[in-house]
């Protein structure tokens, strides 16, 4: 009996009054962390955010390697392997014309980061206690 | 003459006629690139992005380290090193209260991140041609 007592003795988390179940709502999911990072990876490079800016702002909204490579003073196969990357992370489509490869920029997927951040960051409602 | 006139022929560039200059504006500088790269890259992993969320998601917006691990699954100072990340970047701010730092989110600093990246994909103003 003593030994139960004891176990029912205020735990030590009375010290760090802190540390209370919050009342927040659900959390986004592991997986959605995972996908949100791996967008946000593609975009952290400075070349990389340099060429979208570029693509973006060419005439058209279109661009192929060769506009691209001077701009950011770089060689074609170091900005064809950004590129990939940004493709690849659905940020850009890229439509292979003749001996050139042509790059667009997908504004709904930039939009959708702006979006997906606003929703990871927003205080949740809290459930009821 | 002869030369000359060889020398005004039609340059080989004819045959890649996407590579006439573009009429694009100024495109955002390396130095801006390496400021949002930098802040995206703080953003672009997902325990960070889940503790950003737990910290807005908790009751008055601020929460302590203590209420961090158990919802990650990650040691404190696991949790304490993603936070120092995010604090650095500006997008929590610490504050030391007894025993505990507590960490709120500073919701501007994310505004900024989504307006920054619509700055860099927005379609620039065409120059005069």
């Amino acid at each position: 009996m003593t030994s139960v007592q004891i176990a029912r003795q205020a735990p030590k988390a009375q010290d760090t009054s802190c540390c209370t179940p919050s009342g927040s709502g659900p959390i986004p999911s592991v997986e959605k962390a995972q996908k949100l990072a791996s967008l946000l990876k593609a975009l952290a490079e400075p070349t990389r955010l340099q060429l979208l800016s570029l693509v973006a702002a060419h005439e058209g909204g279109e661009a192929c390697v060769c506009d691209l490579t001077e701009p950011v003073g770089l060689s074609q196969p170091t900005v064809s392997h950004h590129l990939k990357i940004l493709v690849e992370a659905g940020l850009l489509t890229r439509e292979k014309r003749g001996v050139w490869a042509y790059y667009t920029l997908v504004p709904e997927r930039v939009a959708h980061i702006a979006s997906a951040l606003g929703h990871f960051t927003a205080p949740q409602m809290p459930t009821a206690r």
